[in-house]
């Protein structure tokens, strides 16, 4: 199994360590990347010349600030590290050759499978570039803008722009830090919050035109036919946006939305406030998750899904009041 | 006119007052009514009997943790202090008997006409309540979870939960201490930031159905007729928020919101990323604003009024590119 590390062992792996390739893990978001590009700035500033990151996915355009240099095979890696990558199936297929043998992982996630010969977790971290925050500190690396932009984009995409629980005193703290050092914090929020895609939109505007209320209006529930997912070329991870909506209606405690798959079933996502158990609504339908986020796939058509997932939605709010 | 204070005469006016009454300003929002709680609050931990809150309109049931004891005529007030209220005009009409002469006010607005006896202005504050902040430890009173959580509360509302350009290294130190004194940020935010009233929802629906692009996608457009407006019954506020719409999508430059008005006419809001002047935009048509966010209202039909404006965007759109 894997070997854990504190700071002082992560610190020098890395001062030591030549040939270093970065991995990202596929579907990249902004603390995969924000995380890999700081630490590689940091390596170069600290003069190693032989340093890249690699991602199975390409990287967003909107990342472009972050200048990420891409391993193309450049220089034969010497040390591998996988930053925010929870287990091996997350770095993707095509960089396969790369991740049978990875030196040390760099994570927050609680469930991080041990995969790497060494590892470095702090599941008290709001986003791994809140360690890569103490990391390059530790290193004796001095913040410069471009670093900054790419730990606050690492903070900021993982906690909601501070908004989600998992926001503590020091994530707070690290942000007044990186603005100090000139994260350009505005330009990167309208950039990384305030920009929707054209497809997202239309998603959005077809499943609210059928917007249902159930139950004293205690429930809202969506749905989007494959017909119109497809018509709208909508991303899978916009698509997954759109089920936070209808329990973001104000006196809604139960939010569900149902997309048709490829197959014909339907995938429901159950979504609640406090008091209100959406795991236990998608687990007598055969599916699960958490308290407040959980989902289950139903055959058969429409009306079908809905009826099932009603029913149970009604048998636990009834329980609930 | 009125005199300016620094943090220690701010502190000593209200340690030495009785019969305290703070003051909202109208269309009450967190900073207003978070800021007056907290303070409200710390002055009853200092021992003060006569301390009350008054706003001219209701406080949304959504600030209910706040306990905010309205003031209902209990006392004679002694010391009338305005609380993040930049104008005169902003108390509105129903408290008029209490706000001919204020004798302190606290407020981040540059604008603050100076209209109280004694003002407390600091501009560089991202909210009222960082002052606040700063005030109540200065008194000597220790922080718990509900002082904490007005505060944060004011924080949070006047920076967008940290997204907003005038969020400050100083703002998030203040949340860090914030959290740390049992501020509970997970719900407040839940509360501020992921709700939207049903009529919110229904207006954007409609508003999204006849979204159009125009000028290669680079400006999006909306509008709402008077009856669809009334349809939902939506509230000012709510309608002022979906003028942002247009302009987050990707890709899109300059957002164009056209509003009909109870007359007929149209109020049109220009919404630009940096680059475009949606000032100039809207002066050659009569109205005005700031470089990225301004306004301006049209007669006659929806064709001439969007006509007009795009006729103007596109002139801008070309001395851009």
């Amino acid at each position: 199994m894997t070997d854990t590390l504190d700071l002082n062992g992560l610190c020098s792996r890395l001062l030591k360590a030549e040939g270093i390739l970065l991995l990202c893990h596929k579907n990249p978001d902004g603390d995969t990347l924000g995380s890999a590009a700081a630490l590689y700035w940091a390596l170069k500033k600290l003069g190693k010349q032989r340093v890249a990151v690699l991602c199975a996915d390409l990287i967003p355009a909107r990342y472009d600030y972050m200048a990420i240099e891409r391993f193309s095979g450049q220089f034969e890696p010497g040390y591998i590290v996988a930053i925010d990558v929870a287990s091996i199936q997350l770095f993707g297929d095509a960089i396969s050759q790369y991740t049978q043998r990875v030196d040390l992982c760099i994570d927050h996630h609680a469930s991080n499978s041990g995969y790497a010969d060494e590892l470095y977790l702090d599941p008290s971290a709001a986003a791994t570039a809140e360690i890569i925050y103490e990391l390059v500190c530790k290193m004796g690396v001095e913040l410069d803008e471009r670093l900054a932009d790419c730990l606050y984009t690492g903070i900021s995409t993982d906690t909601g722009c501070f908004q989600f629980s998992n926001t503590t005193a020091r994530t707070h703290e690290i942000a007044a830090r990186l603005i100090e050092a000139g994260a350009r914090m505005g330009e990167l929020n309208t950039i990384l919050f305030e920009t929707k895609s054209r497809a997202r939109l239309a998603i959005e505007s077809i499943a609210l035109s059928h917007l249902e209320y159930h139950f004293d209006d205690r429930c809202a529930l969506i749905y989007m036919t494959r017909e119109q997912i497809e018509s709208t070329g909508v991303e899978a991870s916009d698509l997954e946006g759109v089920t936070s909506l209808p329990r973001q209606i104000e006196g809604v405690q139960v939010g569900v939305t149902l997309r048709q798959q490829p197959s014909g079933s339907y995938k429901i996502s159950v979504r609640t406030l406090p008091g209100v158990n959406a795991c236990a609504i998608c687990t007598r339908l055969g599916g699960g998750g958490h308290a407040m986020a959980a989902g289950c796939e139903l055959m058969g058509g429409l009306d079908n899904a809905k009826q099932a997932i009603l029913a149970e939605v009604e048998r636990e709010l009834c329980k609930e009041s």
